[in-house]
């Protein structure tokens, strides 16, 4: 639970925010890489609450730029995309990827130099990794962050995106909280709650448990840990013989995630939550395979809206969605999976955005499932002020403290997260991996 | 004519307003019974400004609850209607049809137990009855208003619903004043008003001249009664021989009305005008016959929206409704029917609509025949000084005082109201039936 | 650049603003003549952030009067056209062309007569001219302005209309600059600008080289001139053989212009820009002949969307609009004309549109070609200052001084703009006409 202060404080990322300044520390993805083509269509990007366009000129780089033409503010979305920038359509000024300004037409050439410095539109820092275009608001400290398969070759990843209709922190906290799967994603066997497996398409032998397990135990047991570039959640839910099924999140400043669901060998996923305004974000989405290419079959159910991955139209909006109430279907609810909504990814969106534009955290009854929730909530909230104070927030300028990896482990009875991550992931549990105490510096 | 401050004390029912408080007295229908099934899907339903779900469980019990989930605010609509109740989508919370939490999954047995009475929804009291669900906001004082149908067998009436998009108290206004039907309902016969018999479809030997006399007569003399559950507007017309046509309105505090147009043998008719916010509402119509059954002709036609029912979706909503001009066809209007609007309820509700989202009473020049309306807006607002001054308005608690009866009668030329209305109806005229002098108490 | 203040001064035009005050001042087109028809449906009309009905009664007589009936309300675009006016739906009251009430059928005889003086509907001043309905908010002093093709037989010209989905202000920015003919209207041929002829369908030959003077030259030299209705704007490129090509457009007080590119000969064309609201207009559009009639296939040419005009819907909003990025075609921005949008009229409505709903004046960089837009904004401001200290602004009582013609002209490279104007229009240059130094009175 949130004073109301301190859920604005969370939630919102416009320009002035307090959070919004804490973003715009970090590089943030903008779109993917293949959503601008060289010399193509200008794109209207949001995020933030700032409006930009987005184009690659003839030769290929991208840029990320005011939309405004500074000579009487026509919309540069109308330019035209020439080989080196934009041509406003109005008077022809004419903007390079870096928003200089390359050409005042309408003035004679003297006093077009004088004026093109004056001329340059504002422009975000971008670079290009893991299929996605990223910027950065001020001066980026350090590369992109060095998501875990970052230096795979292309064959093992496959990254895509899907517009989510409320506020990023909620979207995270369904992400980050893996207690809703006993519910939220079971399946409907006869009346009652029965694993994922069979409509979820997992290709996995009906003698394995973990589905099982994660209905019959809804309260697992979390314990938190802490890594230079964020937390690691450990939840532990009894499993056959005694044994303990570990599902371990990764939790990377200020809106990375990678999930749990995988044993080693199997494909890896994650998402990024980017604030388009307070009332949306885009979710970028990745799955990899650290020791193999993915599959034709792969891609194409993720690029189908498999798992966490959407079912999306041309814009990358899902197509179950909040103005369709997800297509829930009633009949469905009763015989066939929890939410009568199809999808792994729109039953997590119809949740989040169930809980309004902004979830109210004023009123909440938190319990030991939550812990998780609750520290992600306190780790950006203490990372603000330690940023108000003059400090580095966790992440800031490391690229490399991003190289952690998600997934699930078996444990004795008596085994602790610690160990268990570190079993696991070795150095990919996370740089400085520690126990949970303060959490922010 | 009202000031602006007695405009919004007369139209504005969310929580807090003056006229909420006094609608929040009063048991109000919420759904027609037929829209929940048991153990069927959850509805949103929203009432005076406020937001719910309705649903039935599995043993066919209706609730009215709040719609979010106190662990962290799922919305409950898309939770799972199980036997005893809803079921959160998120983590499985449950909830029966009181409110009540019976199960707290993600907590252990003995947390749950200790947190189920925090966990209780906000519920409304419920009651069922003349095809429609019924709340109550707060502590219910006696039973259900006893419409002149209640105790009839259901092949006796008819019931249904239609949204309107307007204020509540402008819709409520149409329906008491009967002087409209001279212009707002006439048809069109080469040109000139004529009577609405032939396009109505009212199966009536053409020799009856009250549709005439409606026409001929467009100042009809009123008489306001008054009786313990509201008012009664007697409005009569000059007949042929020097009779009198009376057309005789019930309404009933705070938000009913039974409509003339029925001699003796006829159907009747009546309305209830429930504030979904302040610039809309639901109407509930209902028809019945004392006498014999409706026939399955009758049923048909009303409803496919003959006379004071609509022609609407699925939903309920008018086909024919604000965002379309009501079909308004420009020349049946020179050739047909004087608005050109297809249908009695939608050209009522063409009128109401037109009248603003909220009527501005501020600038009105009322004569003698809105003398029906000019009671029905004092008769309120005295009812909310009342109860500010803890009193008990009209109706609360007597829900027998809604036994009353409504339609047309014919009299000599110098017949008063309050004897007309006892012929007509004998005690079905209203409980301590009384000529209208002040009006709360 | 405008202060934020001049910014809202400038462009606000609703009741009580200043500039409101001043369009107040003058004749404004609120229809076109043939959107009524007499005892037709009645029309809603919103100008200056204002709302009416208007209608022709059965005489033809057009009448533009408040919607509202002052009995309780309701609104008038629902009442019947009779032959003497229009009659409101609810209780019949009757209204004629100029608001004046003709009958109260709700009351006795004797009450209706005393009470139709306060009865009477709020209405405008109304005269049809040029095919349009013109209207006038208070007392008017004078005719309706005297365009250049008042006295043409109606064979001589055509006038449409088009809406606009931004503030007025900008839209006249964009008609009165005809240095974005460079750029904004340009062809692409082989990837480079080219004239604008082949897709525009003029029919001229090819060796005129006024479209290729304004490709090569986007740095137009300006020359501005007053007279008693406003402004004229000289521009003068460079044209072959050291001749300078002069293209001069009129604007005349508060917002009429009329446009260049017609030599003799040629077909004239011009806009008056009717503010809706504050984020949109009606632009009335014309062509006239002074010579001889306009041909049929000029007459279709026009009424599909050429040149000026758009290709609007019945409603006369046009296809290509803001909602739908005006069909934008990157591929054809690529090859085929400038801004990938088709037509020369919904190219302008996009850049307009694009500088937002009310353009943001107070960060811009202006420069010599943006003369005309300076001294328009100067003239609109110093004309309000004008007013408030009780001076009558240019062209109010005026209507002679309307009497301009706009073109093309070519000149020796040493000739003035006042010279050039002269030489090419005689008195049709303007009432007045002298080099612009102070500009309001």
């Amino acid at each position: 639970m949130l004073s109301e202060q301190d859920n604005r404080r969370l939630t919102l990322t416009g320009p002035g925010t307090a959070m919004g300044n804490l973003f715009r520390q970090y590089w943030q993805p903008a779109l993917l890489s293949r959503e601008l083509e060289a010399g193509g269509a200008p794109k209207r990007v949001k995020i933030l609450g700032e409006d930009f366009i987005a184009f690659r000129d003839g030769e290929g780089r991208a840029g990320v730029v005011e939309p405004r033409c500074p000579h009487r503010g026509a919309d540069l979305f109308f330019g035209r995309n020439e080989h080196s920038g934009i041509r406003c359509a109005y008077h022809g000024w004419h903007f390079d990827v870096q928003g200089q300004c390359l050409d005042i037409p309408t003035a004679s050439a003297k006093v077009a130099e004088s004026l093109k410095p004056k001329a340059a539109l504002h422009s975000l820092a971008v670079r290009e990794a893991c299929d996605m275009i990223w910027v950065h608001f001020g001066t980026p400290q350090g590369d992109t962050p060095q998501l875990d398969f970052t230096d795979l070759p292309p064959e093992h990843y496959f990254v895509s995106k899907k517009f989510q209709q409320c506020n990023w922190a909620q979207a995270v906290e369904g992400g980050i909280d893996t207690a809703h799967f006993s519910y939220l994603h079971a399946n409907i066997d006869n009346g009652e709650r029965a694993g994922l497996m069979p409509s979820q398409g997992v290709n996995e032998p009906p003698e394995n448990g973990r589905y099982r397990w994660m209905i019959e135990d809804a309260t697992p047991q979390f314990t938190i840990l802490e890594h230079d570039a964020g937390l690691v959640m450990c939840a532990a839910r009894q499993a056959d013989n005694n044994q303990l099924y570990w599902r371990i999140t990764q939790f990377m400043m200020p809106n990375h995630s990678m999930a749990p669901n995988s044993f080693p060998g199997d494909n890896h996923v994650g998402n990024t939550w980017v604030p388009v305004d307070d009332h949306s974000c885009w979710i970028f989405c990745y799955a990899y395979n650290p020791e193999r290419p993915l599959s034709e079959q792969e891609r194409r159910a993720y690029a189908n809206g498999f798992g966490i991955f959407a079912e999306v139209d041309d814009n990358y909006v899902p197509i179950r969605r909040r103005e369709n109430d997800y297509l829930i279907d009633r009949e469905a609810q009763q015989t066939t999976n929890f939410t009568g909504i199809s999808g792994i990814s729109e039953q997590d969106a119809a949740i989040a955005d169930s809980q309004g534009l902004i979830a109210d955290r004023t009123r909440e009854l938190l319990g030991q499932t939550d812990l998780g929730v609750v520290k992600f909530r306190r780790l950006m909230l203490e990372s603000v002020d330690l940023m108000e104070k003059g400090g580095t927030p966790r992440g800031v300028g490391n690229a490399l403290a991003y190289r952690v990896r998600s997934g699930d482990a078996m444990s004795e009875p008596d085994a602790v997260g610690l160990d268990v991550a570190t079993n696991r992931f070795g150095e990919l549990a996370g740089m400085s991996l520690r126990e949970s105490r303060g959490t922010a510096a």
